[in-house]
Parts: C-alpha cells; sequence; structure tokens
C-alpha cells in the first residue's frame, strides 16, 4: 500500500463539565485527506485546499505532527500529504486536530502500525502545539479513537475511550466571528472555588455514569458547566438565546465546542438534532449573524478510509 | 409487619478524586437495628448498646431522621428504635449515617414503601446535620443504594448508582485518634487552581469509567487526589507510610475515608484485600496506635433485613 484516502472528523472538546478531558468524534463533518509514500526523506505538503493555511511542513499542523511521527519511526523514506479542508480553522470544532491525526493515523496505517493509537494522539498533540501553544490532546484523542474520550491524565498520558449511546446525535453550529483560542484561554480565571469544584466533578462523574448506562436524562441533567461557561459564552454573541432555544426544541444538553465560537448541542434521536439545527439558525438568524450548521451522529471509529 | 431487624452497612465517603460526590458500601461491616411500630406518635430511642451517644430523639441521629420522616408521613403512629452500635463513631466510616438510614429505611418498609429511596436519603441527611453540622449525602446514600453512588448535585438532590466490579474488596483500617469532621472540614482551602480542578475531574472520570467497564488498572490510576489528601492526610499519623505500605501490598489505591482518621484501600480479590490489612497494621504497630482493621467485599444491596 503506497497511498491513503482518508475522512478525519471534526471534534467537540470542552464538553461542558468536560473541560479540558471530555472529546467526541462527529461523523458527517471532517476533512479529507490523502496520504501518500515518497521515498525521500521528510513531511511534503503537496495540496492544500479549502482553507487558507501555511504549506510549510514546520507551519502546518500535519506537517509537525508528521515531522514528531517521523522522528520516532525507523522508516527511510518520507510522506507527501493532499489536505481538503472542509472544517473551518477557527471554528472550534477540531480543524488542526483533524489534519494532525490524519496525517500520523494514515502513516501509520501505511507502514503496517508501528505505532499505538496511544502514541499517534502524542504525535498529534504536536500539531496542536503548534496552532494553540498548548499541546492538549481533547480533540485528537476523540478523532483518532472515536466515539467519547477521556483525557484523564497528561503525565503519564492516559486516555480513556468511553462508551457511546447509539441514538445521541450532535448539532453543531459555527457562527462567523472570530474568537482566537489563546484569547479564550486568556479569560479564564486561574483559581475557582472548591465548591464549584465539586459541582463540576460532580457533573463529570454523572455525565460519565450516563454515558456508559445511555441514560440520556442523565446525560442532559449533567451536562452543566458552572466554571468556564459563563466566563467563554460572553465573547460569543447570541449564546444564551441559542442555549435556551436548543433546550426548548429538546436537546438534552447545549455548550461552546472547544473554546468557540462554534455552539453544540447534543441530542436522542435524528429528528431531535434537526429541530435543535432550526432553532439554533433562528437565533442567529435575527441577529444577522452569517452561520453554518451540521448535524451529525457520533463517529465511533474515528478516522477512516475512503474508496 | 411490626417489627424489623436489619443490618446498617459502614460506608466509605471521599473516595479520593470523588471528594464529597463519591461513596460505597461495606458488607461486613455495620450496626445492627431493631425498628418496631407504636401506637403512640414519635420516634423513641429505646436501646443503645456499643457506643456512648445520646438517646433522646432529638439529639439522636436516627431520632432526628426519623421525625423528618415522620413530619412528610401520614402515618399517626410512631416507632421505637433498637440501635446496636459496632461502627465507632468518629471512626470516618459513616457511623452516623448507618443509623440515620437504617431508621427510616425500616421505617419505609414498615410502612409498606410510601418513599422512594432518594427520598430516604433526604430524611437521612437531617442526621448528618445533626452530627457533622452538614446535611451531607455521600455516606447515606451508598448506605441506602448499596455499591458506589455519585452524588452529581444537591440543588436538586440527584444520586447516580455507579456499577461495583465483583471482584472489588474494601480494607478499612481505623486508627484510634480523634479527628472531628469539623475540624478535618476547617483546614480545607476554599480555593483551588483550575489545573487542580481538570486533573481531579479527569481522574473522577476515570474512576467512574474503571468502574463501569470493571478495569481494575484504570481504576487504581484514578485514585488519586491532589486537592484534599494532602491536606487532610496531615492530621492522619502514618498516613503516608500506610498508603506506601499498601500499594507495595498491591491495593490498587488508598485514601482517606470520609474525614478521617480511617484509611481505606481497593483491592482486585479478597486475598490482595488480606495482604493490604497486613501491611497496614504493620504501620500502626510500628507507630504504636492502637488500631481495627475491616476487609470487606462491596455491599451491592446496602441495607438489609437479618433473621
Amino acid at each position: 500500500m503506497e497511498e491513503l484516502k482518508i475522512f478525519c472528523p471534526a471534534t467537540i472538546a470542552n464538553i461542558s463539565c468536560g473541560f479540558d478531558v471530555l472529546g467526541v468524534a462527529l461523523d458527517s463533518v471532517g476533512d479529507e485527506m490523502v496520504i501518500r509514500k515518497t521515498s525521500k526523506k521528510g513531511i511534503f505538503i503537496t495540496k492544500l485546499e479549502g482553507q487558507d493555511l501555511p504549506m510549510e511542513t514546520d507551519r502546518n499542523v500535519a506537517g509537525v505532527a508528521g515531522l514528531a511521527f517521523l522522528a520516532e519511526s525507523d522508516y527511510e523514506g518520507g510522506f507527501e500529504i493532499e489536505i481538503y479542508k472542509k472544517i473551518k480553522a477557527g471554528s472550534g470544532i477540531g480543524s488542526s486536530a483533524a489534519s494532525s491525526t490524519g496525517a500520523v493515523w494514515a502513516m501509520n496505517e501505511l507502514l503496517g502500525r508501528p505505532f499505538t493509537t496511544s502514541k499517534l494522539v502524542e504525535f498529534s498533540m504536536e500539531g496542536e502545539r503548534l496552532a494553540s501553544g498548548v499541546a492538549h490532546a481533547d480533540n485528537v484523542a476523540p478523532a483518532l479513537f472515536g466515539g467519547f474520550t477521556l483525557v484523564r491524565s497528561y503525565d503519564p498520558l492516559d486516555i480513556v475511550p468511553i462508551n457511546c449511546p447509539t441514538e445521541l446525535f450532535a448539532t453543531v453550529i459555527h457562527p462567523q466571528i472570530e474568537i482566537k483560542t489563546s484569547d479564550s484561554r486568556k479569560i479564564l480565571k486561574t483559581n475557582i472555588t472548591l465548591k464549584e469544584g465539586i459541582k463540576q466533578w460532580g457533573n463529570l462523574g454523572g455525565l460519565i455514569a450516563g454515558l456508559f448506562t445511555e441514560d440520556y436524562d442523565l446525560i442532559g441533567r449533567s451536562l452543566v458547566d458552572h466554571i468556564v461557561e459563563p466566563i467563554r459564552s460572553i465573547l460569543i454573541p447570541g449564546f444564551n438565546e441559542v442555549k435556551t432555544s436548543s433546550l426548548a426544541a429538546g436537546a438534552l444538553g447545549c455548550g461552546i465546542s472547544g473554546s468557540g465560537p462554534s455552539i453544540f448541542a447534543f441530542s436522542r434521536g435524528e429528528a431531535t438534532a434537526e429541530k435543535v439545527a432550526q432553532a439554533m439558525k433562528d437565533v442567529y438568524q435575527e441577529i444577522g449573524i452569517d452561520h453554518d450548521v451540521h448535524i451529525s451522529k457520533i463517529n465511533t471509529e474515528g478516522i477512516r478510509k475512503i474508496k
């Protein structure tokens, strides 16, 4: 096998009470990539369509992740990478993670899987470091493992796959405003009260339990974030209205995707997810902000080969 | 049915990263109680053996929980309560919770179950308020539901039963020193860093996932508490030695039970739990502090009728 064409899913990170630890992969939103073995050592971005992003290897997240892979591989050759972006950079649904994970996942396949999935997470985190200044794992882990993943610990890196209820759908709306990840990190408080912390880990415990027991009501009750959402949502015009309308339309819960500006909602069943999409769109039509909406079942396999 | 004799389990609360939210019921440690219907309205503690505790209804945790029950019940009569304490008050394994839950559980049985288990949790919390000044639910919930329980939220009260792996055993050592719950609460910091919080909810997520997937290694890796244990353990002589020895003897994890001074460890299988017990005893024999040790499988049914 000399070449692979793949689908790289968009991902939602910072799922409400799971700030910085819980992410999930989407099924109908994502990039396409072609990865090709070359005899020449190195990583070469040969095509990049759909977004205006750097093509120099060391300035491109897929390039940087690929270099991290090569540095630990005993493979003597190199790889060409074509990237067909469908996920908008800066939208808050893991655009950089899709590219960095796609590169290393396909490279690993082409070489007969020398590395574990957890190791691929580590390589991909170098792409995240380039994109946002922080080598976070909460988007790259679900892109690689599929479904919901928990980053239990960074030192050592410990990724825990979490069960995904079969009827769970995500609706994501991307209001076309710009928020930089680094900015939305700056406004976070560095301290919280122990009381707030207890509420947050109580809710995360409930969310994980709800995902395992496929208890949709419990999932809904647990999708609460008292700590980050009240602060970050200030940067997203219409956030409270979108949340209120989504819940009124039947969503189990609603929150900020990644560091925004995208907003996600989870619903039981596709019909409800569609109603939620309409409710979200109505808000931004009223406010007059351009937006994209995605409705997707949860992707439980992660990156996949296509055609 | 006019009278019930019951076993009321001891419980471990504040399970490491599950501070204030996660508790578990023990199987071989607990009190016995007899609850009897009377025609006279009211709650009457007619016998109290094994511990020197108040017998006046409004100064006894079982009495206070019973009064909360009666206040919402349309039952015209009352109850006599006999308490045979085996759990030492102030030991940190839910002595007051055993008494308050036992009272209301048996009363509910005797009246044909007018109240849900969650409602019984609420009545029992009044006993906890009397005992420690705080109406916490993390001991009374596992005593009533059995197994592991998560207190997801207090407002509204939301108790989530968590799966219990079949081979899980607890070892608990009670060094006979006195720590008041109110004192060990006072030394807690009221603020934590967001970073510490993220670690804690990452670990709690991992622990809940490990309990559902019966992944003993994951349970062990997740039994970490960066926030409360480093502070409270200062009040428990020999804590670090007990922890180190328990882990060396094969325990999955080890921490402070409730607000101490008891220390718990979880192990896979009874044989390991026994080795851990010996390791714990050795430490306190060396230091010269009297102690009790309990080895118990997890109690998954909660309070039960006996004979």
